[in-house]
């Protein structure tokens, strides 16, 4: 169904086509019939995971992220690869940073990140049951992180000291932090 | 102080400035000596209010998103003006998006949306003490939106029917879910 304020697209131009992400300028006619442009990122979107281990330690990467020119510690993440199912992205993700396969996965949720000007759509699992793998499948070359294994406490200290700075990985201690007090109020 | 992994740029070359966004590309050297190219889409970064009526509702608005095409139930946000501080952001899209003005505006936190490729930084308010102003500011003119306020339990339905569908909106209703069961376990 056509939502009221549809933007129809009039023309739509490719600026870039990267390995990650492919930038066009649409020109849009608006619901006023006058028009205006665009610009939108196109991703092939991707995962992250909450694993938690046996231990009830959350499982955190700490690298170097180059838009910001700073390190962050996230929770694990990774792109689609072209017709991966997410949950199969999961799975390799977990392995290739952690080292951990895990017995169950489950879908949190699923949210855009920059709805203003991208497309990337994140699936945020929780994975349990986590084992290490004896030979795991390494990251991308270009990749260099280190594990952190954290109490809920210290990822809210590391929130405190800003080095957790990222929307997915404050959902998903958040997440945590609700299900903790949902607990004690039961 | 370096960060361990950190990327050192060799060169950057500006593919796009928009009105939005630009994009670069950065040659970077690897803690391996190795190069790699980073994608790169620089944003002038955002803020979010998280607005609560009198009455205990949230201030959602629908709007189309054209990177997806299709439209999404969000909180007020809006990008920050060249040297604009976030909090008269947050006030004046406030206005511009609601027609409210707010007597008390605190900072929940603040988040990077999409650190693999992008820098913009989202800083999320919450706003109390909501007063209808009798002339607002309008919005931008390419801006079409629709208002809702719903309670919180319709919020959770919105997210169930995946119109609510985006980091900071799913983080904000989590916030309030967390602050009541808090509440509660009290």
């Amino acid at each position: 169904m056509m939502h009221k304020f549809e933007e129809k697209t009039i023309r739509s131009e490719k600026i870039f086509e990267g390995r990650v992400v492919r930038l066009q300028i649409d020109e849009v006619e608006l619901p006023n019939g006058k028009t205006a442009k665009r610009e939108i990122i196109k991703h092939p979107g991707a995962v992250a995971i909450l694993a938690i281990t046996p231990d009830d330690k959350i499982i955190l990467v700490d690298q170097y992220r180059k838009p910001m020119d700073r390190a962050l510690v996230e929770i694990p993440a990774g792109k689609l690869e072209p017709g991966e199912k997410p949950d199969v992205t999961a799975i390799r993700e977990l392995e290739e940073e952690t080292g951990y396969s895990c017995e169950k996965l489950e879908l949190i949720c699923s949210f855009y990140t920059s709805p203003g000007f991208a497309d990337e759509l994140i699936h945020l699992y929780l994975a349990k049951g986590l084992q290490k793998v004896e030979n795991p499948k390494s990251a991308d070359e270009d990749e260099f992180v280190e594990l952190l294994e954290v109490t809920l406490e210290e990822a809210l200290q590391l929130i405190q000291e800003k080095k957790i700075y990222d929307a997915k990985t404050l959902y998903a201690i958040q997440y945590l932090q609700l299900k903790e007090a949902l607990n004690k109020s039961e």
